[in-house]
């Protein structure tokens, strides 16, 4: 194809590193931390087989026909009362139902981002949300941001200058750094989303897989205003396969998405929304969660112990109470990237933190995903990456 | 929401018309051919759910995991061979698994256009695709039509004036007149889009749906060049819940298509991808289209039957060789939009030809919908449309 044909969007596209990386993970003797996969042998698979059966005997061909672009209706009821339990607030009209939360992006930007318009996001900050944005050719600003979230002053400040179209965060055991916004940092926000009239997109897909500590409540449901959108799915909690996820928000935003929807792909697959709405009903989604929770602290745990072990000294990390990302910080200096060609040389795999800062800092941090792998694969692909950074420090 | 705060290209986003009427029609007394759906009652319900199960069984939990951009290899492969028989010059690569033809056209028009971009489309053109160029603020071109499709020679006049960046066409029983591009034209068609080294997107979703006849060649397969994009899609022959459709095409640009689809929505739906993939290896697919065929033969000529026994003698129609859709041209001069209220006063619905014309034209035009009516249905409904018109007339 010729380079003049294809549309300016798409001058700067490439392919993300993760997906290079991942292809060449796919040989079976590596040992990956590199993918950000849910535990596959945690899929409620004999589950999603019964709700397979039970919605094409219940309803039928309704199952498999088209249908409404905003989605399944009591799926929609279902999640209105997961986020509001008292459903006094919320109702089906401020839910859409999304192909994932990539889409939800996708479909966010196509209503908010002009060419050249602002982008806030925490640093790093995850990577297909960078995408979505960069293909409406936002100008994706990088806040800086700690182990507590975004820095509230480094975004006061910014905001002295500059107004943005979006601001983008994952509060909860974020993409990639696992790290979550404290408390204090949520309220503070919020202030400062309403009194600059601002509009918040919360990417909340690893909530639930909370560890230890307090759940702490959405900026969504502090926010309680049309400032606020928020994203929920199903991907980490049932299974990403089916594709379901969901935007929450002010029912005039719902609205226009639902339209912007109806010419981006007509509606979510059918079939995947009445599984999940059968297995809401049905199943036993939050003895599930707990289980999901249990296996992942101990692969957290596993891990920690491992990098402490095998790490060296001027190494650090952090200890993320949920999710499924680890945080990894090299020396000042050191190049992650590097490191990571030596990995793959002794058959071990991660994602250079790099890939999730816009600005292109980060070059000393690691990505480790610890859902995926079983503990004697954390040992040893730990070790091996430990030997490597030994062997460069 | 402020007005200010949406993206340009949202300012004249409107819900379609299509849509609006069709939530009248859910009332169940209501007879419609406004929809575009396929008859639910011959979904291969059972081979579905037979597929659904063994699926669960025979991959477990890969077939509900995060996959790849591309789709699912035995799929791509099986696509490539219904394509291209010999599989001699179209393997995976190029194949592209989207979500719905729908998708299709969103990552499509994310490739190629640019705000004020020009689109050539037949007139009448499919609402959908008329949609997704809209979003991304295209300029859309009517080419003048008739019977026989696109006209080349108007086609021609314009190309001395203008270089478009795509020509969209559905050449087979298109949505929403019918009508097929005669093979003459194809060929034309063909050294035109060669000779100007234009972009030609070939929607092709009821090309199976043939009733008499002989099926013509794709232009993707006349074409054979890195000028012409396919669409297929399942949603006529399985099932359009499980949103499984295609993209064919160049290598290069199948590749562009998929890094693109990874920032818009990481991949189609997996179990979908599965069930069509079992489906296609273990159903009666080829079986169960000629029983789509044969029945949506018998409704249409069901409509044709009525058409001619309740229509006032001003009115004519066509005589579409497969697909779901009839077309009506009612005397110049009278609006289809002012029949339809009175219609729908007599609980009859129908979708005014105009909504498929991007320069507001054809007025005085029908959009029947036969494929998803039963014969009393057929006979009451369109009794009841020839009373409105009698009295108008």
């Amino acid at each position: 194809m010729q380079k003049s044909r294809g549309a300016e969007r798409i001058a700067g596209l490439k392919s993300s590193a993760i997906r290079d990386i991942l292809k060449i993970t796919s040989r079976p003797e590596v040992i990956s931390f590199a993918g950000g996969l849910p535990a596959p042998e945690l899929f409620p698979l004999q589950e999603i087989a019964d709700a397979a059966q039970n919605v094409l005997l219940k309803y039928g061909s309704s199952a498999l026909q088209y249908s409404i672009t905003e989605g399944l209706i009591p799926l929609r009821e279902k999640i209105a009362k997961i986020l509001d339990p008292d459903a006094k607030r919320l109702n089906i009209e401020n839910i859409l139902i999304t192909q994932g939360s990539q889409q939800g992006l996708d479909l966010i930007s196509k209503l908010f981002i002009d060419k050249g318009d602002m982008v806030f996001t925490e640093t790093p900050s995850y990577l297909g949300a960078l995408q979505s944005f960069q293909l409406f050719q936002a100008d994706i600003i990088a806040i800086p941001s700690d182990e507590k979230g975004i820095r509230i002053n480094k975004l006061l400040e910014r905001l002295k200058e500059q107004k943005p179209k979006l601001i983008y965060l994952m509060p909860n055991f974020q993409n990639p750094s696992g790290t979550s916004l404290s408390m204090e940092r949520r309220l503070k926000l919020i202030e400062i989303i309403k009194s600059h009239d601002l509009m918040l997109v919360e990417d909340d897909p690893y909530g639930e897989l909370i560890f230890e500590g307090e759940k702490l409540p959405s900026l969504y449901n502090l926010g309680r205003s049309k400032n606020f959108i928020y994203m929920g799915s199903f991907s980490k909690t049932i299974a990403p396969g089916l594709r379901v996820a969901y935007v929450a928000g002010d029912k005039e935003i719902i609205q226009k998405l639902a339209v912007i929807k109806q010419g981006t792909d007509l509606h979510t697959n059918t079939f995947g929304q009445f599984i999940v709405n059968e297995y809401l009903e049905n199943g036993n989604y939050y003895e599930h969660i707990n289980q999901i929770r249990q296996t992942y602290k101990i692969r957290r745990d596993y891990m920690l112990s491992a990098i402490d072990r095998y790490s060296p000294k001027s190494v650090t990390w952090n200890r993320p109470a949920g999710g499924m990302f680890l945080w990894v910080n090299l020396p000042e200096g050191m190049d992650a990237q590097k490191i990571l060609l030596r990995c793959l040389e002794n058959d071990v795999a991660f994602v250079p933190g790099q890939e999730f800062f816009p600005d292109s800092s980060g070059k000393n941090t690691i990505r480790l995903n610890f859902s995926n792998a079983n503990p004697e694969n954390i040992e040893e692909g730990i070790r091996r990456i430990g030997e490597v950074l030994k062997a460069q420090i």
